[in-house]
C-alpha cells in the first residue's frame, strides 16, 4: 500500500483530470440539443475519446510507471489484465445514453487499484457539479463534505436502484423484469438513472439504499464508485452474496444492515 | 380565455409561490439526512402542508375569486370537482419518496385550468434549480430559455420514462413489469426518476422521448406539466391513444412524431 502522501497526490491528480474532462462533457452535453441525431452519436464518441486521452495523458505525466485500463482503450485493444501494479481504471463518460439525450446523470469515473484493491475513487457529475471522492481508509466526500450510507435496515422502506442494461434478447429481458417484479413487492420503490457509477455514489451518500446491476460494461464502471461506497461505510458484494469481483460485471451495494436481506431478496428474485 | 396580461400575471404569481415553496423544500431536503427515519416522514408531511398553505395563500391573496384543488386539501376533504372557473391545481411537493431519501428529483407543480383547459404551468425543482414554465399559446421555457420536445421519430432510439407506482398487489405489479418488459424490447432504454411532473418536463425539454404513467395521485401531478409539454411542441394523451383526461390518473406524453408508434407499443404491452 502506498503512503498517505502518495495517496493524497493520486487523488488530487485524479480530481484535476476529472474536472478537466468534466468541462468537455458539460460543453458537449448542452450541445447535443442542437445537433441532428447522427451528429449526437458522433459527439458522444468524440467526447468519450477526447476525455479518455485527456485523463490518461494527465495521469501518465504524473505517474509514468502506473498501468492504465480504460473503456475506450479496452474496446480498441481487447481485454487488459489487472495486475498488482498501481492501475488506473477509467470510464471517461459513464451514462452515454443520458449524454446523448441530455438527461443529467452523466459522470467521469476514475479508480485506482493497488494490489488489485480499489484504493482511490473519483466520480464527477459535471452537470450537477457533484464531485464524489474517496481514499481507502480515509473516508468519502461529496464536494469536500463527508458522506455516509443510509441507516435504513428494513427492505420495505428502502429505495432500490438498478438498470435495464443493454441486452435485449428475450431471456435477459425476462430475467431482468422478473427480478424487478419480485424486488418491487419487497422495497419502497425503484429508480433507474442510467449511470452505474452514480448509482454507487447514490448508495454512498444515502440517497439510495440498495443497488444491483448485472452485465454492465466493465471494471471502469465500478472501480471509482466501489472505493467511495466502502469509505462511506457501505459494502459492495456480488449479488449472490459472495465477494465482489471487479472483473465480473456483477455488483450489489448497500449499507451493512441491508446486505443479508438484500441478498436473500435477490436470490428469491431469480 | 383570459387576456395575455392576466395570463402573464397568473404565471408571475405562480412562479413567486413556487420559488418560495421551493426554498422550504430545499431546506427540508438537506435536513432529511440528519433526522431519524420516523422524523423524515414527519418532515415530509410538514413540508408538504407548509408549502401547500404558502402557495394557496399567495394565490388566494392575488386571485380571491379563483378555485383551488390541492393534494393535501383533497386528501383531507375528499374529491373536489373541476369546474370551468379558473382553478389552481397544485402539488406542493411532487416526488415525496425522493424527498425522504434525498434523491434530487423533487418539485413544486402548479397548474391553472380555465374552462377545464390547462392554461398556465409552473414546475420548479429547487434542488437542481430548474424552473419550467408555460402559458397556453405562448411557448415553454426552462429558466427563461425556450425549450422544445425531441425530434426523435424512431422508437428504437427513444428514451422512455415511467414509474413503478405505489400499488404492490400482484395483479398491478405483474401488469407493470410485463408492460416494461414489452416496451424494453422496443426502445433504447428506460428511466425512473420518481416524479411525474418532472417526467413531463423531461419530455418538454427533450431529455426524454416517451413517458407514460398509470395510477398516479391525481390532477395535481400533471396539470402544470401538461401545459409545459404542449407549449414545447409535445402531445399529451391517454395511453390508449384517446384524449387525455385530467382526472383519469392515466397519462402518456411524447413529441407528435412518436405518438402513433408509442400508443401501438403500449397496446401490445397490455
Amino acid at each position: 500500500m502506498a503512503d498517505n502522501d502518495s495517496l493524497a497526490q493520486f487523488l488530487a491528480t485524479a480530481v484535476d483530470a476529472a474536472k478537466k474532462a468534466g468541462e468537455i462533457i458539460r460543453n458537449g452535453f448542452y450541445k447535443t440539443k442542437h445537433v441532428e441525431n447522427k451528429g449526437r452519436v458522433d459527439l458522444v464518441t468524440e467526447t468519450d475519446k477526447t476525455c479518455e486521452d485527456l485523463i490518461f495523458n494527465h495521469l501518465k505525466e504524473n505517474f509514468p510507471t502506473h498501468k492504465f485500463i480504460g473503456e475506450e482503450t479496452t474496446a480498441a485493444c481487447g481485454a487488459t489484465e489487472l495486475t498488482d501494479e498501481p492501475t488506473w481504471i477509467v470510464d471517461p463518460l459513464d451514462g452515454t445514453t443520458n449524454f446523448v439525450h441530455g438527461f443529467p446523470f452523466v459522470c467521469v469515473s476514475i479508480g485506482l487499484t493497488i494490489g488489485k484493491i480499489p484504493t482511490v475513487g473519483v466520480v464527477y457529475n459535471p452537470i450537477m457539479d457533484e464531485l464524489f471522492t474517496g481514499i481507502h481508509g480515509q473516508g468519502a466526500f461529496l464536494n469536500g463534505k463527508p458522506i455516509k450510507v443510509s441507516s435504513q435496515s428494513e427492505l420495505v422502506k428502502s429505495l432500490l436502484a438498478t438498470e435495464a442494461g443493454t441486452k435485449r434478447d428475450k431471456a435477459t429481458l425476462d430475467a431482468t423484469t422478473n427480478r424487478i417484479n419480485s424486488l418491487l413487492s419487497k422495497v419502497r420503490s425503484i429508480r433507474m438513472s442510467g449511470s452505474c457509477a452514480l448509482n454507487l455514489c447514490g448508495i454512498a451518500c444515502g440517497r439510495l439504499d440498495l443497488f444491483y446491476e448485472l452485465g454492465f460494461g466493465g471494471p471502469w464502471d465500478v472501480t471509482g464508485g466501489v472505493v467511495i461506497v466502502q469509505e462511506a461505510g457501505g459494502v459492495v458484494y456480488d449479488p449472490s452474496g459472495k465477494d465482489f469481483d471487479i472483473t465480473a460485471q456483477r455488483v450489489a451495494a448497500s449499507n451493512p444492515l441491508l446486505k443479508e436481506v438484500f441478498v436473500e431478496a435477490l436470490k428469491q428474485s431469480e
